[in-house]
């Protein structure tokens, strides 16, 4: 490792001022230093673009620090160890991780973890049987606890944490009912995932068809957009219903959107809970080996939208907030 | 009983449109029936106003059904039982109930209780040691959950609810900030009822007021009123912060609030949980032994808003609903 290899890197070098824009990003090119005793360097292979990082762009208070500026944007990536002075590790394991948008990573090992690819593909670390699996598996557990015979509505459906969480509740014998952004992701979320019922919110007719597809009301909500979707499901809830607060990727983009009738939160006797999974660390375990059964007994189904590239991430990014990936967006190194 | 003795009553006999108004109401007189077998009469003393009631007058999907029309309107009650053919209560027993505006009640016994008069006045078991003070009691208790050291703050600081989850959360450890409207009140929940601090809403700077009286942020929130105050509280909550959403008071009177920033919920990690006294009578035994406990060794203060008169209770009821009592709101009969 003696020649300067080159690392290229996505930096974060601006804050969008409303919706965030490829020109927020800038690709570098940066020589890679040797290992120091107890590093391990990782060649990562893909990058997982999730919602959150939207709001790490912001400089604004939430339940993590912004990203900083001109540093390597955050996020969860696989790969394989390329080199080791960690006794904990060594080349060729694969590894998951959160060394951010780069080829290689370079970690002192404490926030790795070795991963099993030979039941479940390397990529699914970054979904299912990864943070967004685990985020579903708790939101629905831990706050929604569906019982059988009620009537379970997920947003962003067909999405790396909705698909996991309608599949969960219809196991545990609920309704399942999608709420997911054209025809397509519908049919999908129904043939595919096995869900109830499916309502494209992009259709029109948002509250009609959730009545429809839900006409014994709404007993569980796990919410990933908000917005105008969380004013239709809030109308339909019944008693002691329970909502369990993971994302509200609509108002993400410089685009707060209010909660018409916060009543109902009374009238229905509603619990919602906002909730972030890295600080429930304690669950991970049980919930990743659940999935990962499930995932290998051919019983979890999950889509990948891969995008090629180091480069393509930014714009990879901001199609997601808009909803434009059909599955877990990941970005594709090697 | 032969002769055939007059019981004044009001009836609901129109739903508002928009604002309640006294014309929802008429007083009628109506000849007392003899009593049957196993049936009680009792003199009411005080009528119970509760903001509760604005919904019932609605014909609206609510947690209750609504108020019938043409009959006597609901209400909880104290008074003395004037003639029985029940085994279980006996002329001259003071009992609560929900006997509804009129003089006299007439009951099958099953939700009237006895009451000790002995160390705490009859009107209190429609505040304090009642419905309302039980309210504050779950709320604080089973929802919000004070830690000693955490901030509480509660609105409608003086009323009949408030004011005993403010005096709990204070004999928990916690600091404890009023939102109440006027200064009179405010100077009350804090030097009479011993608050940390309360902030006046109508004085036109509630944001920058809490922020000066939360200065660490809030933990707990008893709503109480909804509206611009929820906001701006929701503003300033810590994360894992908790709200019981007892009521939102600003929104009965046919002028719904939406909620500007349901973001919060996510980033903050809150749990907002309405609940409802009635389904959780489990707890009113403790509540009410506690509660009573607390009046009787002077460590727990209460106010009373008293109308006089039958005739008094439409209009006494609207200004509750615009705040106009000064603590909990009652009709005096006898």
């Amino acid at each position: 490792m003696a020649d300067a290899q080159i690392n290229r890197q996505i930096l974060l070098v601006s804050r969008p001022q409303g919706e965030a824009t490829a020109s927020n990003f800038k690709l570098v090119e940066t020589p890679l230093e040797p290992l120091a005793e107890g590093e391990v360097r990782v060649r990562n292979h893909y990058l997982s673009l999730d919602p959150y990082m939207r709001g790490r762009m912001d400089d604004a208070k939430s339940y993590a620090p912004p990203q900083p500026l001109n540093e390597v944007m955050i996020g969860g990536t696989v790969g394989v160890v390329s080199e080791s002075r960690n006794a904990a590790f060594k080349a060729g394991d694969s590894v998951v991780g959160m060394l951010g948008w780069q080829e290689y990573g370079t970690s002192d090992g404490k926030s790795l973890n070795k991963i099993d690819t030979s039941r479940v593909p390397i990529s699914a670390y970054l979904g299912a049987v990864g943070m967004p699996g685990v985020t579903a598996w708790y939101g629905l557990n831990c706050i929604i606890e569906p019982k059988a015979g009620e009537t379970v509505v997920v947003s962003a459906a067909s999405g790396a944490v909705g698909s996991v969480v309608g599949q969960l509740a219809k196991a545990a014998g609920c309704r399942v009912v999608g709420i997911a952004g054209g025809a397509d992701k519908c049919r999908y979320v129904v043939e595919t995932l096995g869900f109830d019922a499916c309502v494209d919110y992009k259709a029109g007719k948002l509250r009609e068809d959730l009545k429809a597809a839900a006409p014994k009301g709404i007993d569980g909500y796990f919410e990933n957009v908000g917005g105008e979707v969380l004013n239709a499901v809030l109308a339909r809830m019944n008693a002691f219903g329970r909502i369990a607060v993971c994302g509200m990727i609509s108002g993400y983009d410089g685009n707060p959107q209010p909660m018409d009738a916060p009543r109902f939160i009374l009238t229905q006797r509603l619990k919602l809970q906002g909730f972030i999974v890295y600080e429930h660390l304690d669950v991970w375990p049980q919930a990743l080996k659940e999935l990962g059964e499930r995932i290998a007994a051919g019983q979890l189904h999950f889509r990948e939208s891969i995008a090629e590239g180091l480069e393509s991430a930014p714009e990879a990014l901001l199609g997601m907030l808009h909803g434009k990936n059909f599955g877990k967006q990941l970005v594709k190194l090697i």
